[in-house]
């Protein structure tokens, strides 16, 4: 499968499998969120404060192997699992970010615009090789900075702004996915109907860095990202946000990118329902795993994880350590 | 090997190799086990209050690739590492549950007996694929419920009941371990002297959805499980509990099937004294590994585990993240 | 690549890329690290309250394949993250200890020299095979033993004290690693320009077994370990500790022996502006991985992970499980 071949319509068969996206909070504190994020109003920065930044869409275009990337570093309120809107440190307005997909071989040539006006942010892609002190240099509040990078490696890659605290700077939202597609492909290529972005993360009190240093999340959520067009729904752009049930025909094979954003949480990621048929650990087709009922995702893990579903109905995904369902 | 040709009789050698059962518990806690299950008399559901359901052995019957598998789901109470009794919601009045073994290709045609008087239970197994909402549905009290799934993957899958709360479901005692024998085997197969099954999971205080949710397990803990007939010492049957040291000769190479229930841990599955000569991750053939000395098994993960003893003496099993040792 | 063919001098190139220690501490409790030190000064033991054991060198001699290999347990004071000193417990006054190298196929004949005037001390090397009541059994205070291993397998692996209870005597700091070089080496050996051995570990409050049970570390700290003469600028010693950032040329591949010795934590191990082009799980050439972003590491569980770095500057590594950095 060449992704640039394949076409990818709207499903409208009567055989649909919703998949039901699981929109998981960790109940102990679930009732007290609207509070505590009422609480922790005045830990808002003070130049956020009064700051709602409307998304930017990212751009992206090719010449030949160059691949110019822009995108902003942006303060926007983010709606996390529907029960408050928490005061997110984004990239391009969104948390998760913008799903970004290259191909190996490419050369990023990126741009970040830091709409921030009060804090220095900063981009480390997990799929490049770059000098850490330039490459993901601080760029500066209203200011802006390119970079280039060589993608040589395929797989399935966590990004995040790798300004100091990272810790916060992940936690409060800023993280997102690059997917660099093999130069050959995967094996199962030929195989696959369908395909989504899945991502998980976890919220903590608003930029509580005791919360986000003790490991004690707020919620632990996923998020599920479009990567062709007609699959979206929110943003109208590919990569944006899926916020319905996926959906499938019987006897479909669906590849999942999935990561986990951390920042602190293991994640044992799993679908009711299925066993994965082909599992690729962090994207690359070189490490093949087959059969599994669970993929093991460290903090800033990926993987493709492939899966048939063989019977109509609906079915969920989750992270089977089950206190974070 | 093919298990069904196999003989296994009692190993009655003298040079015998006990593996000692680890039998784990969390020292900070251990001391006030008692006393909390006093404390939390009250927490008991109503109508399980005075219950105590004999263990009912599972009925297994083979008819070509025709598996009929009826078990139970009641209300037991299970002896955890030697300090008290938990009213525990089970599978056959077992926690873990009975070892079920099926073959690659089977058709399972899987009768759950609902024995609780108060509440649904279901049965999810990790080892098929099926539209949880049919496959997976819950099966009212005092009713019976009949599924069909076929079993394709071959492997090490945790089974539970998947009713909500899944997690309290799961952490009172719904667990167990379904393997489904690879057609074509495992690589090894010819080398393997002896198999058993090894079970992790924790226990919290009584049906306490806060610890459970907060990941402050009482116990973490391993059970042995038999494969063959002359393991058995407690119920008699096929996968039932081996609660005494398991023994081998010298030299003999030793098979684990292993499997981490969670529900919130995970484990780092070692053998002290020898070192993994191959692993099969999640017990698929194609999932090899070699010369490990650490297994590690997210929450609802399973592994083939090979190792060979070649000295005569002790030998334990733990998780070596040692605070659940 | 054998290493005892290899010439690793001193990288003096202009073109230096410093690979900085990120020295890790858990910044919730790092501000009363001190307090709690003197707070819990009366915890030590009180034999250990005065002693103040040099470090003594390791002593390793060959003989064909026979490695005679000479280890002390011994009290010293160990300088934790720049904060403040820790009676460690320790093998050979190092914690974590001595790196020991041998190739596989050898024969390991330890000593273990107990000066600990008052508790018994063991070695569990996960990298042989050994009957534990036998091979890894306590040595008493002032004594010494002598116990004889295969050594197999190849790869990275952990070793620590065995001794009851063996979280304490971990988290105490008696731990290390040993290698064992693989008789038909990794695929990869030829491009390896330079390596080096990392350790991750957690630090408690001063032998503080609730802390250390409940998994609350203090701290979760690096240490980078020397594997060839040149490397080395604390001690003299190959497998010495090396305190300042590593140097390579850019274009050079490098590979980390890395090892987590827990007691408690999962690893997410990454290095900041590279991706692992090769890593083996567990240091097994079978093991064999590609294009991985973040190796993640059980408790006691090692890889050999290799990167090369494309561009002059300064790098990092991570545990990317955050709050753990």
């Amino acid at each position: 499968m060449k992704r640039s071949k394949r076409n990818f319509g709207i499903v409208t068969s009567l055989l649909v499998i919703p998949l039901i996206l699981s929109a998981c909070s960790s109940e102990a504190v679930e009732e007290n969120d609207v509070v505590r994020a009422d609480a922790n109003k005045t830990e808002v920065i003070g130049a956020h404060e009064s700051l709602i930044q409307e998304p930017v869409a990212p751009e992206v275009e090719r010449d030949g192997s160059d691949v110019y990337i822009q995108m902003t570093a942006q303060i926007t309120d983010v709606e996390i699992a529907n029960t408050y809107n928490y005061k997110a440190w984004t990239f391009n307005g969104e948390a998760p970010g913008p799903v970004i997909v290259v191909n190996e071989g490419d050369t990023i040539r990126f741009t970040l615009e830091n709409l921030d006006p009060s804090i220095p942010h900063s981009m480390d892609f997990h799929a490049v090789h770059t000098a850490p002190n330039k490459g993901f240099a601080d760029v500066a509040p209203n200011e802006e900075g390119t970079f280039v990078f060589p993608a040589n490696s395929p797989g399935v890659f966590m990004y995040h702004c790798g300004t100091d605290p990272v810790l916060s700077h992940i936690a409060n939202g800023m993280h997102g996915v690059i997917i660099v597609q093999p130069a050959e492909g995967y094996p199962t290529d030929a195989e696959i109907d369908q395909e989504f972005v899945i991502i998980q993360n976890e919220w903590y009190r608003y930029n509580d860095l005791e919360d986000m240093t003790n490991g004690e999340p707020s919620q632990v959520v996923f998020s599920t990202k479009a990567l062709h067009d007609g699959q979206v729904n929110t943003n109208g752009t590919v990569g944006g946000l899926i916020d319905r049930p996926l959906e499938a025909k019987a006897g479909e094979k669906i590849r999942f990118y999935v990561a986990n954003m951390g920042p602190n949480e293991y994640s044992s990621f799993h679908v009711i329902g299925t066993v994965f048929d082909d599992v690729y650990i962090d994207g690359s087709p070189f490490n093949h795993y087959k059969g599994m009922q669970t993929v093991g995702l460290p903090a800033s893990g990926g993987a493709v994880a492939e899966f048939t579903l063989t019977d109509e109905g609906e079915y969920k995904f989750v992270t089977h350590h089950f206190n974070h369902v």
